[in-house]
């Protein structure tokens, strides 16, 4: 009997990471494409995923029947038990059946997840979160995900919206986040919050490096890179407003659930994440309470862009 | 055989509780004392403790053969698998193995967990928050202390130092609390917020009903709701802050916890629970993300002085 293999897949608003993992649990094949769809509606992006599963298919050389499962996460509400993407906020899913489609389209067993859940969980059973029991998820990239291990289990909440750590209000007086309300964590920390800053600081005849790519959104992580290197004012500064807000975060985090692990991942971490954890660090015991922060332990994410990959297949095993 | 009956104790840093539960889970005895014990020492406590066991079994008639089980909160820390209390803040208790002492002195099973943690306990399986699968548990005291029912199960966290509720960070640059930290939510909602405020108020030379109580530590429940039936300025505002606070804070724990309930009580909620849920309804919507929102409850208690009883009662029966 030939190897059977489980294709696992990352869906973004900009682009689709793919992997054949063996029985093994090797990646055997990966694929990478921009999920550029117009409008982004539920059709087009499945014909992005159902484009990727194909290529992957044809690129390794294996057939359907090989394969054991599909899954894939989406950035948004998902019931990981029927499948359905409930809700997305950047993308116009809504009740979207992705399973269904999937199971239709290739006759295969398929699964779905929040990205930022099947993150932490991949990190979990496979990378830094490996032997934790409790584990608080915290990924910074657009915004800021995450993700809660409670008991041992992936913590999903009344109907899968639990976990949405990135909207815990900072400062009610805060500055305006996308989700409506003022002063969340994401408002501060994410690239789209960091991106505001140094507009703001533009509109206020501040220059920096960034200023010319937030001006239709946000920067890019390589460009914040660059800047820190040049020791720009503005960008430091941001950087360091994100960090003392993940700390403030974090705290409240160790205080609300006395995790053993606080785990730090996303976009921003995987570029640059030493400098960000040791900022957080150097503000993190004036958040928390002595007695449990002495039992946490705090680390960046191992398995930088492939944690969700790995998350499908803890979903795809049952894990 | 004659009925057998179980003991169950609330235990807090200025008084005790007591209840005699029969089979059928109805209260047939109770007790109230003050524990006034020097300094709070361990060994006092106990006597306390005894003595109102003691005092009960004598009131109601019953001898310790009839006597299923004992159950007691303590205010802090306790290790609920081994009835060992870890730390009190306000009582000199550390690693203080509650269950030996206990059953040493009346050689019966003995049961300890944390106050809030077992009133939450309590409302879960007994009171308001019966047939709710995610309940965040916010009780307003002296300070304000959380519970978590997550999965149908309480959480506790690494070394049982989970839910510390009230020291979610609202404002990094808000007042001082006795934790150490900088506003946290006990530092504005709880009796030693409300009464700093109307401190801080009177040293302007604002007067207040209040002022006379908040010289030497807290206002009670009583005086606040007098000076608010006099509409007297500095309580009210102190009550709007402190349900400001409450709101922000039980906005944060929806979007994280994506709960089906939120569930305030203790002392003050006890006392004038309308007026504070009413107000925190008031500004919740503008602090958690609408999608959570429309689908988590929230009330006040149902048990009063009793959850933490009732919660004793689902701890030996290992509910």
């Amino acid at each position: 009997m030939s190897e059977r293999y489980n294709i696992c897949l990352d869906v973004g608003g900009t682009k689709v990471l793919g992997a054949i993992f063996n029985e093994n649990r090797e990646i055997v094949y990966r694929l990478k494409k921009r999920s550029k769809s117009k409008g982004g509606e539920a059709a087009n992006v499945e014909e992005v995923i159902a484009g990727v599963v194909e290529e992957m298919l044809d690129g390794f050389g294996i057939s359907l029947e090989q394969v054991n499962a599909i899954a894939s996460c989406a950035p948004g509400v998902v019931d990981q038990e029927t499948g359905v993407v409930l809700f997305t906020p950047n993308l116009p899913w809504r009740n979207y059946d992705l399973r269904a489609a999937m199971e239709k389209r290739f006759g295969v067993p398929f699964y779905a997840g929040n990205d930022v859940n099947l993150g932490v969980l991949g990190e979990y059973h496979f990378g830094a979160g490996r032997g934790y029991r409790n584990i608080v998820g915290l990924f910074v990239g657009t915004g800021v995900g995450g993700g809660l291990i409670l008991n041992g289990s992936l913590y999903t909440g009344h109907q899968f919206k639990g976990g949405e750590l990135g909207h815990m209000i900072l400062d009610p007086g805060g500055p305006l986040c996308n989700c409506g309300q003022s002063g969340c964590l994401e408002a501060y920390a994410s690239k789209q919050g960091m991106s505001a800053y140094v507009r703001q600081q533009a509109a206020r005849g501040r220059e920096s490096l960034l200023t010319e790519h937030v001006q239709e959104g946000v920067f890019r992580s390589k460009h914040l890179k660059k800047a820190l290197a040049a020791d720009d004012a503005v960008a430091m500064e941001a950087v360091d407003r994100a960090c003392h807000y993940l700390a403030v975060a974090a705290g409240s985090l160790i205080n609300i659930f006395s995790p053993d692990l606080v785990l730090f991942g996303g976009g921003i971490i995987e570029s640059m994440g030493d400098r960000f954890l040791g900022k957080i660090l150097a503000e993190l015991d004036a958040y928390c309470m002595p007695a449990i922060r002495s039992s946490v332990e705090v680390k960046n994410a191992a398995l930088g862009d492939d944690s969700v990959l790995y998350g499908d297949l803890a979903l795809i095993e049952g894990l």
